[in-house]
């Protein structure tokens, strides 16, 4: 969405008012009615990757380096594969010798602009620098330097703290993701300050449930310490899951967050899973009693939020650290994550037969798989109550993305099994832009069907509010 | 297709004479003209579930609710995926205590239309509602009462009862799905009174053909009772599946009609196929060699083809009842059919390689599988004689699926190597709505096609009968 | 691209100025803009399949029916797959009767003109025919002897020899496919007739990699013979391979060619490569360690394009000879070829891991199975520096096809992580219909980018001629 007229800090540089609407005149006519209906509507954000402490600090943003190209994969991997190190953009390892100067990393940035041509980040950057920021020019070489005077100085003002932000960006509801082992301190915090049920966590316990991962087995301390249940047996190991779920419902969580690398939720019989935990303690599981942990304790939490509620959420399918060696020198998540073929259909029957028709349950599946849309996802989400199609993903969120997705589901699963958009955003400043792509993308759709009379314009327009707005709501638990 | 306005019922609600055509205006004009080519060509309708004792009996259809809920499994599913208890919509078990009035199931129907917008289904009930039945106003809580009446009124006149419709629907061809026990009672019946060589039995021996549904063993002695063949051992069994081929073929049938899990056709050897046979007649078969079977047999399928000329009909990569809790709470084919990835090019090899180029025979494939449409299917038919790819089946029977699927297969198998359009209908009602749904959207591809200057617009006009009448007649032996 | 009006030879029949661009009037326009940007720019053609002892022999081309017709496998599997036999087009075997009129042939061909509607195979005959050979009127029974006579009269012209049409055509360089044990003598005698750098060869060692094929022995026999170098051993082989790549380095290639069942990379330890290697010797492969064995040599001749830079072209996923009785009877290559789904994340991720950054590494990735584009290729090209994804291949290389490939790939990897076109033409004729077809495309896509604004038109221009002409070249090493 757009930041009103009056709000907008003054640059020269102006965006269509019409970007990522069909070009077709009479489409594109429709498009604008159907946009104009949500592009003002308050923003859910219920899958965001905000830091808490951030946050709760709301100190002034650094630098546009440490801000914009540091931290975000898309930029960083881009830059990467057209052979720019990763130490001239300031990543590496702790201790590694990368570029310090954020005046340097933002210029190596605006000076490969071109490479974003045809991009989502190309869209997001430029919706942040004109509409947030109000810059005067693209980046580019020659710019750079202005653009990383400008930007500073907006984020030294304090309309630019992150809290300002939340108003500014019109964030109704703001989710960060928190390991399930966190204290939740600063969401405490933001609470004693106003913000409860507007800024909160969710509960991810990735880290405790894939057994191989290095450092389980003190995670798996840190939980117990966290949950004051110990955790040297199974039973101890649920029961203490089973209480930071309550935690997290307590400040205001409303759902729970799921990276697997397959979508499998086969269930153990006890004996099985007890075995299998028990060798983990003691250091000896396989990868395939691994496996079939994860795929186990997906279903347990399940189970368990047909107890508390919290919405599971789950985005399956894909490959951490393709490369070993990236990893090794510049750490996790910067652009090696790599998609695989993930199946569905078997997959998520053991879960959907529990608990599909459950009345508590909430299960909101992600993929970075297309090929899955109408073949597996769109005719399970449409028989199963409990199952709603996350917004495309990751690499998906993107203009042709989104309308491939609704091109492929809305015809078997409608639209009202999907969960409307759900942003997975790293950047902060990036939120209002998704939110607007959306807004902007699922108008075209929308004016597509009105256009070939297959909808009527008053059913769009609802429908529109319905997808940017009403089914994010909707696909979690109401406050409580 | 669309009725003559003088026979139309009269009804206010109108539908837009261009709907499903592309929203372009250059491309819609040639589109119009494309579709006027083919709106008023009659329906082949080969591969249909239409139940031939309701054609032989010919009495006036029950209500709205028993003919158009009740038992169609995407309006059920798409209900019950947003919280409708399948109780509500008189679907349960026999004996079950489910909603008896018909008139408050058709209003919990109505009160949920929002659901169907963007699906098919919403364009197949609003063709139905207009064009066949001409009620008054879309379904709504409001208008369910008086479409109910409306609808009733219309169902009770002769000219609605099933064999006035097929002439109504000016249905050159009917062709129903038959188990291959079946007596073909009703259509010894329908011939006597003339409807033979136009409605027509298909061989349907699906129940035979997988060892390890529950009730083979009766299947196969039903068999034996039909074809007058002992099945106490494997050859006598191939042997009575002849034979009731013949009777098909005897009486009128044009295609044998497959449902598999996967589209495996590899042979066993005979020493395999008995022992196998031998094994399940006395209960004891493997998973693992019952799909062996099954393979084996559709291998046996096809060379019969070659023997007595009908179509061999492979629909595969459905995983049937899904939930099985909701199977045993409402029976089967209720919606929790879901699909799964198929591979088409090893499984098809044996066929290919054995009869892919024989004159008399005919395999028409479908699939629920969109990725391998380019990969594997138009390359698979662009090069063997005996392959023709089937309309987009099921979920993909839509809009935007069938407009992928022409996008995706022409490139490589051109036009004539597709079956044109074959309905998979359970609703007689609606066989026109998807014929005309099927002539409108072709008629936008062709004419994208024409409007870019790769194909010149006598040469769609001609493809387009050739996909709506033609090519479905071509795909099945001609009458004997 | 189009041939200037003055050099084009006059026939009554004419293409319009604007196929294959968008249909709607304001994305046309644009894209006739963008068009206009490359149209005319030379062709780099460096995948190629014309024979190089035909340009060195520079001898006219032979009739119409053994130029363009017997040894198309387009052609020829589209009229198969309507039932005209292989016979009646020439094709067979040495030594089997078959059609040996090529009158007779080619009108075969022209009476069935119609199949090919709606693909690219129609699209490039009529370029050829109109644009290249300036014919009177389409193919049809009608003019087939016209057409006949027409073309054989500009073929048996100096303008239409082999070495004419390369400046006819404007390719700046043509790349042959030559296989490890070619003499390269064709290459020699052109290069000291002033052709070397411009037309050069590309190193194929695919028979020399999979174990199992028939006479793999004999080719290893021939490559020690070339090489000069004993390959009675694992290390001579190796050897004698780099030999053989420095042979084709000095003879101008910049690439090698690689066809695979799959992507697979994973090397061996080189105790298990000798043990396979000397078992292959004694004709004692398993399957299973052929297949481990070629995956093996990619790997290696990735590390061996680090040391002497020749690019790596991989096009996996095909499953040659589908129908074995075909091949038999008709030989390899002539349409029984079918793709697989293919796997890259884990199958590239050796070579990756250990390559993907290096400097002097370029790795070209072809495919025909589109599952892979968003999935699995662009999240790989879009980080790794050394990967490159090739043109749409093969079915894919058609209107829709790279379209979808560009909608796929470009938001994720954006434009200057592929290859730009790549043509894999077997056909020397349709070079320029090929290459005037992709940038058409492109240009179409492009032109919706800046109809959305999404993309400046003077960015769209300079990316347009860098899909064209700039990135083929990038992709391969520069001329040493």
């Amino acid at each position: 969405m757009t930041t009103p007229d009056s709000a907008r800090p003054a640059g020269a540089w102006r965006l269509h008012p019409d970007r990522a609407l069909p070009a077709e005149p009479g489409t594109r006519e429709i498009a604008r009615v159907i946009y104009g209906a949500t592009r003002d509507l308050p923003v859910v954000s219920m899958h965001g990757h905000v830091d808490a402490a951030v946050l709760a600090a709301d100190e002034p943003f650094p630098d546009p380096a440490q801000l914009f190209v540091v931290p975000d994969h898309y930029l960083v991997r881009m830059l990467v594969s057209q052979g720019v190190p990763h130490r001239d953009l300031g990543v590496g390892r702790d201790g590694a010798a990368v570029e310090a100067d954020p005046r340097a990393i933002w210029r190596t940035f605006c000076a490969h602009w071109h490479l974003f041509r045809g991009t989502p980040t190309r869209y997001w950057t430029e919706h942040v620098l004109v509409e947030e920021l109000g810059v005067s020019a693209p980046p580019s070489a020659q710019t750079a330097d202005l653009l990383f005077d400008e930007i500073s100085e907006r984020l030294a003002t304090p309309e630019f703290r992150p809290l300002a932000l939340v108003e500014r960006f019109r964030l109704e509801i703001l989710a960060t993701t928190d390991p399930a082992t966190a204290t939740l301190a600063d969401h405490t915090a933001l609470a004693g300050r106003g913000w409860g049920g507007r800024i909160i966590p969710t509960f991810r316990p990735d880290a405790l449930l894939h057994l191989h991962r290095p450092g389980w087995a003190d995670d798996v301390g840190l939980l117990a310490e966290r949950a004051d249940v110990a955790t040297d047996s199974y039973d101890g190991y649920l029961e203490a899951l089973r209480s930071r779920r309550r935690a997290f419902v307590a400040a205001g969580a409303r759902a729970s967050d799921h990276g697997h690398l397959r979508a499998d939720t086969t269930p153990l019989d006890d004996t099985d899973a007890r075995r299998i935990y028990d060798d983990a303690r003691r250091g000896a599981t396989s990868p395939a009693a691994a496996d079939a942990f994860s795929a186990h304790m997906l279903f347990e939490m399940a189970r368990m939020s047909t107890e508390d509620g919290l919405t599971l959420q789950l985005h399956p399918g894909v490959l951490r650290d393709h490369s070993a060696r990236a990893a090794a020198r510049t750490g996790h998540d910067i652009g090696y994550d790599i998609p695989v073929a993930t199946e569905f259909t078997r997959a998520l029957r053991p879960v959907l037969e529990a608990f599909g028709d459950h009345p508590g349950f909430r299960l909101v599946v992600f993929t970075v798989d297309e090929t899955a849309y109408s073949r597996e996802l769109a005719p399970l989400a449409g028989v199963y109550p409990a199952l709603r199609l996350g917004a495309p993903w990751w690499f998906l969120d993107s203009p042709d993305g989104m309308r491939r997705f609704r091109e492929a589901v809305t015809e078997t699963a409608g639209f009202f099994n999907t969960s409307g958009f759900v942003d997975d955003t790293r950047g902060f400043f990036s939120i209002p832009a998704r939110h607007d792509l959306a807004r902007r993308v699922d108008a075209g759709f929308l004016a597509r069907l009105v256009a070939e009379h297959r909808l009527e314009l008053d059913e769009a327009l609802t429908t529109a509010v319905d997808l940017a707005y009403e089914l994010p709501k909707a696909a979690y638990p109401p406050v409580r």
